[in-house]
């Protein structure tokens, strides 16, 4: 059942130990919206907390932290469109539990027994916001700092086309309350690893111009991981870098996996669809960041993938 | 003198065929308040002109084209602190003829018969939005472009620390009245010329650690910009680099000019100070960034910064 805001604020009032749910590989943007609503229900009285199948990334430690078990007797959900995004453990034991998901994706398959949904929320994190005001609850430096991560995480610090004026000023607000935008952005978009930055060194020294230097093409090696000390999880800032060169419309990022198969990665300027490139390849995704599969050798995979760009340019 | 906003707007409404000056080297904040300015004032029937001592890069020629010459009876300048920066030819020409500044530079040398200031604006853009409100113009795309861009790039996307409330509200309002705000934010941000990506690779091959890893060195000759077709002009970019890796607080990014002396620019994490690091050897600049000039070999001058950042990390 699909609720609203007031009867999300009056179904929180009228319960307690909440157990706060985040989908797992947890980005800023379901931590933000977890803690800041913890932090709510903590302000009115209420006992939660906030769990994950996955370790926080360690650059979110300055919101808070997760629990691995909480005697919980009400499930919320936050940022989670599908209980396949909990994590299996967690799917396996909460899928069905789950009172409450607030979301502002689209494509929310509505599992949960009531639902706030608002598809055009730039981040769950703008939801909450309106959800923490409706409860009557103060914006301290710490709920602001949660929200600000959300919405500055999931709109690529306020670049991509999902930001909204709303967005915007909610931010506005955030800052108003005390956020530490300066710092947050800093942590999220001006601080490289080591490893990171030893692989985008190797990354960027393979890349490659096709098709009248429209097309950019990066290829990652397992060795180049080796070399590097850095591994998959470092590979999408990656994906977005040759896309940025002047004059190219899509840029394609090839890592090779363990087993000597190749995942790509597909970006493009609009209106160059690259799912519908990727889906020539048995791959999809949305037009403008695509990927695919391929069980081929690396100079196979790349003649395949130039074609069929070259196809998707015409 | 110092005037308010309302004395601006009345001065504005008093008179006719505007030259409106940005500064030399133009970036997108002095551009987007002149070229807002020019809209707002011949919307209300009047003409007006933007000049520039140098010319208008090409990614800025959304927001209007700068003109050579101009019938003028009013001088206006926007996002200028001191009549030097406006260039030497312009300098000599109209320093002692403006009639009017609006600028939020602190250091505004107060050159114009009057000036309209702001330094806790972000940008020239903010102060400007407010003179347009004043003279009742209704803000259409255009201006609404014109002030995003401005905003936008004082500010590193929304990321510096003289972002407050006004900014991102300011932006919102933008982005409601039709600002292209993800495009303009890609052109700004996300977009690198061939020979900068060519430059970037070079200079990141060049980086050395020092100090623990907390100083992270690029060097860039002359042969560099040789082989990578790139110039001066396109190193500040990469001035930011070196301090975004994880552990490090000082970046240093030296390079050769053509007689092989170097220009070394400094950026800090806080509270490391480069402006005392740079002081000692004969530079100066910000807390944060900072920078010197060192007529030795290379050899030595990196000796001697090394030596200057150790003293001014104990």
């Amino acid at each position: 059942m699909m609720i609203t805001l007031d009867q999300t604020a009056e179904f929180l009032k009228s319960k307690d130990n909440f157990m706060i749910l985040s989908h797992g590989h947890p980005d800023g943007d379901t931590l933000g919206a977890a803690f800041a609503l913890k932090a709510a229900l903590n302000k009115i009285g209420k006992k939660a907390e906030v769990c994950c199948s996955d370790t926080m990334p360690s650059k979110f430690s300055y919101i808070g932290q997760t629990v691995d078990e909480f005697e919980y007797s009400t499930l919320v959900a936050v940022d989670v469109a599908d209980t396949k995004l909990l994590g299996k453990a967690f799917e396996a034991k909460y899928a069905d539990k789950i009172e409450l998901c607030i979301d502002h994706h689209g494509s929310n398959r509505a599992f949960a027994e009531r639902t706030l949904l608002d598809a055009d929320a730039a981040a769950a994190c703008e939801i909450i916001l309106s959800v923490i005001r409706k409860l009557g609850v103060e914006i301290d430096r710490h709920i602001a700092d949660c929200i600000f991560t959300g919405l500055t995480t999931d709109t690529g610090c306020f670049r991509y086309s999902n930001v909204t004026p709303t967005t915007l000023r909610m931010a506005a607000d955030m800052v108003e309350c005390g956020a530490r935008n300066v710092e947050i952005n800093t942590a999220m978009f001006e601080t490289k690893t080591k490893t990171y930055v030893a692989l985008e060194k190797l990354a960027m020294a393979s890349m490659k111009m096709y098709l009248d230097d429209k097309l950019a093409f990066i290829t990652i090696t397992q060795d180049m991981f080796r070399q590097s000390g850095s591994d998959e999880s470092e590979v999408d800032a990656i994906a977005s870098l040759p896309r940025q060169i002047e004059g190219v419309v899509v840029g394609v990022t090839m890592r090779e996996k363990p087993d000597g198969t190749f995942k790509v990665s597909m970006r493009s300027h609009a209106p160059v669809d690259v799912s519908k490139i990727c889906a020539m390849m048995g791959g999809g995704g949305h037009p403008q960041a695509a990927g695919c599969q391929l069980e081929i050798p690396v100079d196979e995979a790349t003649q395949r993938i130039i074609e069929c760009v070259k196809l998707g340019l015409e």
